[in-house]
């Protein structure tokens, strides 16, 4: 069934809680509250008894006392790609070096191959598959990167994709053009020339194609120099596109003070910050996008400096990073844990970081991540009593109802 | 719905893959296999084009091909009890201390009162929505032990509720008497005193109520001594009853190689195991359970003797602890991918630790863990290409089929 197919969400949804932190005007209400779904969008949100009387003829959704929060925003993400890397996976654990995984098709390059060698369609049914797993979390926007085809026309089979997976699955998909993700084979040793081709060609011919959202760079001493993304971030600023940026994930490179500079959205990954970066960071308003689903499957020690953003007041997302090679993640609310358990991150914080500052990553602040009256009906009803059990149970999907753009994407009994 | 409404099983299920491992007779069969369900139980597994004729005439399900593996076994688990402990997961990542946590009414304590307090129906109402959310990664056996009640009649109602939780949502149970879990308050200082208790009243009673199907205790400094096991082992030996144990988790107390000469099922997290422990476990045939779910929440970095497991060719099993204060997991699967991402089992290792091996934890290797002519039909069709998927993602709910107990439990659309 597509999104479209589904059953409208319009009506008076009642007998909610509303999540601390739930509302953009943070106003807090523990029982019996309402959520009014007119043609799609939020039309009043309140106290059950002070429903104004216009809209007591709609049809009525019983909410069984259920906890509602936005949907879920997953602001990070490489959702499209051909194949997966299963195999490398279990390789890896049964001692194959890393020539052995390789010669076998392993890293990378892998996904580089299957993601060209694959057509549009191909693409997108196996993404869709990963989609479908994430949006039971209750995700309703969520940041799709390119970057596995470097080159144009497998950037756009990417970047088209994530537009068709938007559509037919009615979820907010922000596209983010990542070719400066790696050096592709047939330009080794020429990174120069691929960044060429990254400025001067791939990206201003997918922004005219409206495929293009943010620009994305992988500033790294295996990836890319400060140099080079400066480069790119020129081109995007030269077609007002916003940045954002790969920083600081095994290095402190500088990447991040960087982006302040162009202004970026988010920085992403961020464990070896400096206080420097930080400080910019802050005055920029970027946001500190962290990722433990990537932390945890690399087994890395170094944890990003949690501390110091949050004196600093910088806001901080959390995302899946899904991808391939070190982040097959496809929980949202996972990571929600993953980010208490392993980086420390108080409860509130974890689920800002999925939630209002999630979509502040996204330059979708206005929009998506809190709850108000006039944004799209995006929420999620949960069996839980507390919001913080979103954050201590692990590997539970419990997600009642998702309303997902107006409309009812998933509905079980209480 | 009940487990008995739901629709049956049988029938002819055609176009699977059987995945590696799967069947009792190590056979492999990569295409087109079928699996015939009759009166329940499983009535043929084999290459489609060689089914008997006698069934051509049974309903057919379309496989799809998906992937075929037996149902999933959870042999170690806390799942029953009252509350629940996210306030006190809150309150410790925003900085409170231990002592603000007990005042609060946090830690096993808190447990054990909310057990205590709850009414059997409440426990069962709780409990269930628990292992719904572990029965949809396709778990199909389930151990339950006792151990927050603490006191003869709250130990025997949560046993109770084990039990009725099997037969409400067909999933095989096996109930554990774990009343020397932890000293009740009420016996502070008298810790002989309380086992005098477990062995010659709670255990005798409860077993005679045919609610016990094994015997486990908390063996460790903070909490029962190695001569205490013994007694308690000697309890369970005199009324047939077999036993396991919460061994050498965070000291080497001696506990595996103890429980190994009572011909102990399992021993269980063992992350302090000696070389003596492992030697008396292989002799004895006891199976190392390894609860990853609690090495993760507790930030532990003491892993278990993984490699000497391996070279003893001890089973090793891996299951979720499902428990309010270590581990509050609710998937199976995402332990089979911690197992390998944190405990470093390769994909076929962590795969049999959650069937074959977690069969034999529970004395089930009978009838459970993997496929076979005359056992019940527990099985699961996942949406996957590969076995290594299984371990590779993370946070998924891959299960497109899941027949338990001879009935379809879930079905979704290939
Ligand atoms: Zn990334
Ligand atoms: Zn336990």
């Amino acid at each position: 069934m597509t999104h479209s197919e589904l059953p409208s969400a319009d009506g008076v949804w009642e007998h909610l809680r509303i999540a601390p932190g739930a509302l953009a005007d943070d106003r807090a209400i523990d029982a019996d509250a309402a959520i009014v779904v007119a043609d799609g969008r939020i039309a009043w949100i309140g106290a059950g008894v002070a429903l104004p009387g216009d809209f007591a003829g709609l049809p009525r959704f019983d909410g069984a006392d259920a906890l509602a929060t936005p949907g879920l925003v997953d602001c990070h993400t490489h959702l499209v790609y051909g194949g997966q890397r299963a195999n490398e996976f279990a390789m890896r654990l049964a001692g194959a070096t890393y020539e052995e995984v390789a010669k076998a098709g392993g890293g990378i390059v892998s996904s580089v191959r299957a993601t060209r060698d694959a057509d549009e369609d191909t693409l997108y049914a196996q993404a869709a598959r990963r989609l479908e797993q994430l949006l039971a979390d209750g995700v309703c926007a969520i940041e799709i990167k390119s970057g596995y085809g470097l080159a144009l026309e497998h950037e756009r089979k990417q970047l088209r994709v994530a537009r068709r997976l938007g559509e037919t699955h009615g979820v907010t998909v922000r596209t983010t053009f990542l070719g400066a993700h790696a050096l592709p084979p047939e330009y080794a040793g020429r990174s120069g020339d691929y960044i060429d081709l990254v400025c001067n060609e791939m990206l201003p011919a997918l922004a005219a194609e409206r495929l293009v959202d943010a620009v994305d760079v992988f500033c790294e001493r295996i990836a890319f120099s400060l140099a080079e993304t400066e480069r790119v971030f020129q081109a995007a600023g030269a077609l007002g596109l916003p940045v954002k940026l790969h920083a600081e994930q095994l290095s402190d490179m500088g990447g991040a003070a960087l982006a302040a500079r162009y202004g970026a959205l988010s920085c992403d990954h961020i464990e070896h910050l400096s206080a420097e970066g930080i400080a910019a960071m802050r005055e920029a308003g970027t946001v500190a996008v962290l990722l433990p689903g990537a932390y945890y499957t690399l087994r890395d020690t170094h944890l990003p400096p949690i501390e110091a953003l949050r004196a600093a007041g910088v806001p901080m997302a959390v995302s899946t990073d899904h991808n391939p090679g070190t982040s097959p993640a496809l929980s949202l609310l996972l990571m929600v844990n993953m980010a208490c358990t392993l980086f420390r991150l108080t409860v509130p914080e974890a689920l800002a970081g999925v939630t209002r500052h999630a979509a502040r990553a996204l330059g979708l602040q206005d929009t998506h991540g809190t709850l108000a009256v006039g944004r799209p009906a995006d929420f999620v009803l949960w069996q839980l009593r507390e919001s913080a059990e979103l954050a201590y149970w692990f590997g539970q999907r419990p997600a009642r109802t998702i309303v997902r753009q107006g409309r009812i994407a998933s509905m079980s009994q209480p």
